[in-house]
């Protein structure tokens, strides 16, 4: 197969825009279409079967990729893990890229098992990419990168985060730099290693949107990175704090948006729509997005 | 329902040892009578489900604790994590802690999706415990704290970890002092807040057996903190390197084994217990430990 790198980037310039649709499911939001009429862990994760799988028809011929986040589907025991496993089958069918966001991470032969669970058409998951924690260090992230090339998927590193209090560790200094920017050297590294066609490598960086000076700054040390771009609409990143993040094809990043896409329902501006359907509300924020960002 | 610390203080009280029996069972290494005859998701899941409930059933009695590797579950699959979630509750049922080892993190309302997920009986999975990645900083934690407290639940957080590679960031220096020292700041701030009657808080630390010199140094600057010691055994962690890590109660922290006493059938000291039985082999090495650690 190909690698993952090369299927991202066809399928940004396939769809045009490098619109990532996060699926973030919480049972209080949900359009009252798919609030399910009792409260148990079977019928709520039901609940997010249906909603992921009915925003997915509609995102899948607009955006490149999907990203659930896997601990709304946690929280509900193991049947929300079996609803995450048929969103993530459903999504792959759809021909939308998998991008699964658990943050995982552990020492040795355990970070393998979690590389073997995710990445890949072989593993249990069959993601095309996990986001994983530097935390534990450098040979914590050999086994993923080893089976992202084994198996044509990638992962996304955690360098620099979207929300306030990224800056406790992620910004401290030392040896005159910033430990986001030790992280992001050694991600850098890893992507030049298993570079693709397209320039870019199967180890991207995850980069929030909401800290526009310091994406320009990975970016620039981090040519062979694809970064992973949180932070979108509802956080406060707009088209402008992103627009360092790409290359001259428009290629070198994807941009997650969830709430803001999956609840559009509950936003003012689409009211009108969703008053028709909550899935008209979903599709007219993912094109407003998309034009937005349009490659 | 008492505080997670103090649950764990009393329970090395009655067991007279800090012993943490880690599951993390590998198709390749079970004991023959264990393997399933086919390899299927749902076999090996099966079969996982016997071997960590049999291995209960031997250690209920010996240790107060138990840390399920949810890494090894999460590889088989959605057929994994119903098998977690049975193993969990049988050990709770069996009256031991549970702490479950995920090394989750998240942003704001998705960390607390992961707290709500794991903490406590009012949760999904109703774990006495989670591991928690710091790497997001200071706001990712406060939701864990908060559902800890109010669950009787505990978090131990990524410190100082147990393998080569975790010095690559963690002992990086920063204003004259380590990372891992400035985590474990944070970590002993959040303990100290949350002080049981035992002296120590919900919040603890991870702090491998295999760098002695530095769970000295730890220990010492967090007297409020639970530490729990991966790293022993296999590893090559020792009762010598871990004496340090507890206060002369015996108290403060957990040591965790997991292949030498989940394997121990394959160990040659173990040879001809096994012969009669893999549970026998595993029941003399949890002895073993324990005599080696008795408080």
């Amino acid at each position: 197969m190909e690698s993952f790198s090369d299927r991202l980037a066809k399928a940004i310039q396939l769809r045009k825009n490098p619109v990532v649709v996060g699926l973030d499911p919480r049972f209080r939001q949900l359009p009252e279409a798919i609030q399910p009429a009792e409260e148990t862990p079977e019928s709520v994760a039901s609940a997010y079967r249906k909603f992921c799988c009915e925003i997915i028809d509609v995102v899948a011929e607009l955006v490149p990729a999907v990203k659930p986040q896997m601990a709304f589907f946690e929280a509900l025991g193991p049947a929300g893990m079996a609803a995450l496993f048929d969103v993530v089958a459903y999504a792959r069918e759809k021909q939308l890229l998998v991008v699964l966001d658990g943050k995982r991470n552990d020492i040795g032969s355990t970070a393998t098992a979690y590389a073997d669970a995710y990445l890949g058409v072989g593993s249990a998951w069959q993601a095309d990419a996990l986001t994983v924690s530097p935390y534990l260090g450098d040979d914590s992230l050999t086994p993923f990168v080893d089976a992202a090339c084994e198996q044509a998927a990638g992962i996304f590193v955690l360098v620099k985060t979207s929300n306030p209090g990224g800056k406790t560790f992620q910004d401290r200094e030392s040896d005159g730099q910033s430990i986001y920017r030790h992280v992001g050297t050694l991600v850098e590294s890893l992507a030049a290693e298993t570079q693709a066609d397209c320039g870019y490598g199967a180890v991207g960086a995850v980069v929030g949107a909401t800290y526009p000076e310091q994406l320009v700054e990975l970016r620039e040390m981090m040519p062979h990175t694809w970064f992973l771009v949180p932070g979108f609409g509802a956080q406060g990143g707009t088209a402008e704090s992103v627009r360092s993040a790409f290359d001259d094809r428009g290629l070198g990043a994807i941009i997650n948006s969830s709430r803001a896409i999956i609840f559009a329902h509950a936003r003012p501006e689409y009211e009108s729509l969703a008053e028709k359907s909550w899935l008209a509300a979903v599709e007219q924020a993912t094109r407003d997005m998309v034009e937005q960002l349009a490659v």
